[in-house]
């Protein structure tokens, strides 16, 4: 993969609203919020997906995940909030570096959740869990 | 918070397709999946929502989501996916036990997403990104 406008960002040559920063992680505000006070989480490692990342970094991400959830509340006052982590232009990602959404969700304004489960079937369930455990 | 059907389900009381366990994480299928190998990634020990969630368990799912999704990917052949995790009634949360989905999107089935982006005011930016950092 090549470089995205997030490792211009991280590089300082493109500004950001930055909430945090630390060795892995850098936090800042999404310049086209679904809410106030929604937020991006990158990381400092260059990666199009999460199946791309290192462990290093994806550990490090989830340990300020908790924090920054935290620091969004209380600075938004919303009770309730979606962490989402989009891969794939057909999932919805658009800029190819790995990137989780805090977003608030307050009144309207927030993630919009299509959800359509089916069920899973015993028989098969047990074939798939097989298949991915064997694949890990 | 009480216990959930997920503080049973990891004491094995329980049963589910497991794919994945160790000392701090259970990964299982998802028994009404939006599409085939959606699964839930949770920590072993009890939160509610990701914020109140310790550090180091949210570390411990970090670092084996990227392995996760290497592995679904390739036991289904979906080249796409989301990563979902919600916290509150009102942002989907049905199960009152920190839970991350991982989704398969393949054909039409995975997770439906709604966005209504607005704009980030610079001005309202630099307060709100001062704001959340100062709730750190």
């Amino acid at each position: 993969m090549g470089e995205t406008i997030f490792t211009k960002i991280i590089r300082g040559e493109i500004p950001c609203q930055k909430v945090y920063e630390d060795e892995h992680v850098l936090a800042f505000l999404d310049i086209m919020p679904l809410s106030e006070g929604h937020i991006l989480v990158i990381p400092k490692e260059e990666a199009a997906t999460l199946d791309a990342l290192s462990d290093d970094a994806a550990a490090a991400i989830g340990r300020v995940l908790p924090r920054l959830c935290r620091a969004v509340k209380a600075a938004t006052g919303a009770a309730d909030y979606n962490v989402l982590q989009n891969n794939g232009a057909a999932a919805h990602q658009a800029v190819f570096h790995v990137h989780f959404h805090i977003i608030p969700r307050k009144g309207g304004a927030g993630l919009g959740i299509g959800w359509d489960p089916g069920k899973l079937d015993p028989a098969r369930g047990t074939e798939l869990a097989k298949k991915i455990a064997a694949a890990l």
